[in-house]
């Protein structure tokens, strides 16, 4: 019997996550929830629409639940309220929000005997595994994580909501030679604008003032003045042609050392290079809703996140096969 | 209460535990188990020594045994052995015989409610992880372990067994063309030839004849003659001085895709970089006894991997701080 999977949220996540269930051939995705009007929505690969509203009816035809909305509105109030009927799975991302979060969907989930899945993907997800398997090996060591070269959607936005702007699209890119001394086993201290640098490519409204525009996204407090920052004007054109994707990606480096006198160095570097970054968190939505099946088949009920998580619990293999094929 | 470990074998490997046992303020090092002559051997941090012959007689004085033995001979008698009277934490990386060993060790431990883990160490081990999660999150795709730029043991004292030769250093170096390629994103077949070439520093006894080695050395079966390897003879003091150590590293890559058609790629990589091979492998059989202590503690007896095993009980801090400052 395939894991009975249900979408909720059909933006760019819940999308990835209707194609990531294909490549998947012990799942089978029930259905899509929306708080559209689900005659509107049209899905990828013909899996059905339902209303958000009705999402309850659906507890026994279920297995788990993937959420596919927003972390700042969103995810607060769904993850606890679809805890009461489902095992579930988000990517809640407000890393100074999570362990309040995590406490929420635990209280809800634990009443349940249900199984929640938070904060999963690659930063929170993936990079937090390599700082944590990092860091418990090479206890003496200092850690870093470069982001990019990708996409910002949230700088991006920033960069809209200027006047004068028509679009836009921002790229946060590592520094180069900070990238390249930290992998050289070096552990300097980095100010921000030393770490990461931030391209922009902005399509003016007609009659716009480049300069003006300019001047605004720089000077931009949080978003940009602490960055280099360069902004190129292109047509929406050439925007929509070169610029249309999500890729993103990054670096998390821990280097420690061992030895009497610390004399032995080590670099432990985790990289992602993604061509699209909504498609990617999907796939590690759905490996960790086969996770979440499992713990709950089992009685581990409650909040978890990847770091509590047994590898072998997300793989469609056997414990067995894994230990064989990959050890 | 710190956590009493005893180490049991007392070479490189005993040597790195013993240092990485300092850096982890929550553990202890009751002592070094030998079947030298105890008072023969001197530890670096002035751990007691003991004969392996009384091991048993600590089985309430340890929390965790790690077995420092060697794979072809020591640790398929060692481990299950030990599992009687002890936790137990071993590197075993006779790929193969995993299976078999893990079988061994599983039928003790469970009779004697101990918690072992096996074949800990960074392939198998980290890396093997590196496979698990990549491979359960991108389904569809292609790994790659790529292994050097470093110090091969097995092919150094292969060239040491040729006549005429009086010492010999072996490194294993990834083909830089090949590495590119898939970082890139590729997924091509290689060769043994196209993915790795062998590079050797032999010193020669007096009269030997240079030529001869070199054949013997470059036409060996399994070990050379499928490879592109190069010789340089040198002296023994120019050998000491610039190939004293033991690095060691690689990377693990995996090119997956998602999409509609498989139209993203993703490139996910995980790479390590070593001054010391043992006292990075030693690094991590630390962080897996600490687990296995915590296993015990709560019940899980028998054998296990890195496979098995939270991420979370590897570290010295606890889940909390784990959530808070690295998800």
């Amino acid at each position: 019997m395939p894991i009975r999977i249900g979408i909720y949220g059909y933006g760019n996540l819940g999308k990835g996550v209707e194609l990531a269930i294909k490549q998947n051939d012990d799942m089978r995705c029930v259905g899509v929830f929306t708080r559209r009007a689900p005659e509107s929505v049209q899905t990828l690969t013909g899996v059905p629409v339902y209303s958000a509203d009705d999402v309850a009816d659906f507890a026994d035809k279920i297995d788990v639940m993937i959420i596919c909305g927003g972390s700042s509105t969103d995810l607060p109030k769904q993850t606890p309220f679809l805890a009461q009927y489902f095992n579930v799975v988000d990517s809640f991302d407000t890393h100074a929000k999570i362990t309040q979060h995590l406490q929420n969907v635990q209280g809800v989930a634990e009443k349940s005997q249900k199984t929640a899945m938070i904060s999963v993907g690659w930063d929170p997800g993936m990079f937090s595994l390599a700082r944590a398997y990092s860091g418990a090996i090479l206890p003496q060591g200092k850690d870093y994580t470069f982001w990019g070269k990708g996409v910002s959607q949230g700088h991006s936005d920033a960069i809209r909501r200027i006047e004068g702007v028509a679009d836009a699209k921002q790229y946060t890119i590592p520094v180069e030679a900070a990238l390249n001394r930290v992998r050289n086993g070096e552990t300097p201290n980095f100010t921000v604008r030393e770490k990461h640098q931030r391209e922009c490519f902005v399509v003016l409204k007609e009659g716009a003032d480049a300069a003006a525009v300019e001047k605004a996204i720089k000077t931009m407090p949080h978003y940009f003045d602490e960055y280099d920052t360069t902004v190129h004007f292109i047509s929406q054109e050439e925007l929509n042609e070169k610029h249309g994707g999500l890729p993103h990606g990054g670096s998390v480096i821990r280097n420690g050392v061992t030895g009497k006198d610390g004399e032995n160095k080590h670099v432990i570097e985790y990289r992602i290079q993604l061509d699209s970054n909504a498609e990617f968190t999907s796939s590690v939505l759905v490996a960790c809703a086969r996770a979440t099946y499992r713990m709950n088949n089992e009685g581990v009920f409650g909040c978890k996140t990847m770091l509590d998580v047994p590898p072998v619990y997300l793989m469609k293999i056997t414990r067995e096969e894994a230990i064989q094929q990959l050890l």
